[in-house]
């Protein structure tokens, strides 16, 4: 594959899973590390989350457990919570998901994560308060 | 529920999830912390894993993302790399969920969570040398 | 021990041990995951804080410890300064504790737990600024 | 105060709390990096450990938890385990601390320590195997 | 070497390394913790930034490295970002090495860590917005 | 650039880096995730390695800080400290960056690298035992 291709196939994921988010993501790279964008781009959505063999749920619910466990990565976790809701999780799935991180990375993990799926789940509910 | 109906719970779900490898480190814990292998049976099986809302197989894809990102657990990582089979994912379900950790945690987390897979896999396979 | 009675027990302690700020927490999970808000309540307050053999001052530099090791939960580090205060630890006592943490996390750890603290203790002196 | 007595006054508290493994430790820098020997015995020992405010029970309680949570330290971890017993702490204590680690660190993380301080107390322990 | 000459060493190093903004650190130690303060400038710049062997620039490339890749000390990184123009790098080598801790330790973390770096670099340029 | 040439520049500036040691990793994901070896020729060393704007050896002084650092990534440390040496870095440089460590990520994570350093020394000094 050419440099170009895995750039569009990596644009095209990129915006299925993170929607503005992910683009935001991008741009703001650009006066920094514009490169570094591109790598964004081709790297993980272009190679990674463009393969076969586990489809995007699944992936989008690994990445959540991963970002949940590390504890350190707060902005990327709330992208994915949303790109979890964008690929079809339901919220019951993402806040038993979250829920387990407790016994493998302790309850303050859990907790953090489980109140930034509150302020992600707020965001994208009409009548919550 | 009673401590002993969790308890009951969860040793079944751990039988089914780890097979032998569970019971192995409850047992190890005897003569060192017996109560924590109370707690272990019954926190994480009794109460997390025997929840309803998403099935065994997406719970351990969780678990693995967890673990190989925090690298830092390897003989948890190995337990849960054989409950995962256990459970129903695929060998390629599993080294494309690991192959994934290297965008959010580094390839070295990668890297050594694969290794560790292909010590597993090895272990299953009648005929791997 | 029936569920209810970890419960209870466990809500006891959590109150004795955070004051106001850990029934915060618990009623902060009932919209998104109320029965995490149970478990917190029964593992970590029902089942551990509640068994013999360590003080609660013990547990509570522990948990401090812990909590600026990993530096990647600054709510709770500071929930538990102020429990450590409230099962009778002294100030300089708590900050011994985490300047040690520079040995064991380096001093970044260390700078940020103390920082969390001098706002904690700043909270707890009525002729604070 | 002289580096030479902050040296001395390093290695005495050094020899109280983790006895011939300390030394150990120093002695094997020296040949890679001699001065770091140095540094290690001045600034954890002679400065941090010989201050007053907290007992030698308290600040070894406070680095296991420290090293159990963090889960990437296990020779320095078992060298405290050692130092937690020789400065005061039972088995217990040390046991009950290690179990709290799950609440802060996961289930992974304690498993871990206790399986290392099962290891150490079976050294200590005339008639275990 | 006596304490007051590491202590007068480390404050010549931190000013020259961090400018004001590691004796901001230091004098807010001054209520909370000031020993802390002391070993902050003895043993980080007193000892080791002092010492021979690698230049301040390769040193500061190596904190950043390793703070950005740890990615749970942001303070400690927008100060040694600084830090690191102080003492000559440019722009496109800090840029660089952080594009780079994405291999190491995730995207997230180099992520995080480039967003620091245009606060910073903001700060320092006259016609930034 | 064209997949392919991404793969051959990789795989050059793999090998002047790692040298035999890089390969072996490679080889190894053979039978296990043959498209990762291809993903860590292509992303870090085709990729990243092959930037300008910062020398080799600045680039592995940066690696192994960030390596140190984390903690949990013996293998991976190993190479790069060998990587280092290959590069240029005099086995003084590369003791002063991991003592270093110490003052960003604790004592036992510079402990921890020395020691690997000192294995890897060893090996490539002919009078060594």
């Amino acid at each position: 594959m050419s440099d170009s291709m895995r750039y569009e196939t990596g644009l095209a994921m990129l915006d299925r899973i993170d929607g503005a988010g992910g683009r935001h993501v991008v741009d703001a790279l650009w006066d920094i590390a514009p490169d570094f964008g591109k790598y964004l781009v081709e790297f993980p959505f272009g190679d990674i989350y463009s393969r076969k063999g586990v489809d995007l749920k699944t992936r989008e619910i690994a990445t959540i457990a991963a970002l949940a466990a590390l504890g350190n990565a707060g902005p990327q976790l709330k992208i994915h919570l949303r790109a979890c809701l964008n690929v079809g999780c339901s919220k019951t799935e993402i806040t038993e998901i979250l829920m387990q991180i407790a016994v493998y990375a302790g309850f303050p993990a859990a907790l953090n994560a489980l109140f930034a799926a509150k302020e992600v789940f707020e965001e994208t509910t009409p009548t919550s308060k």
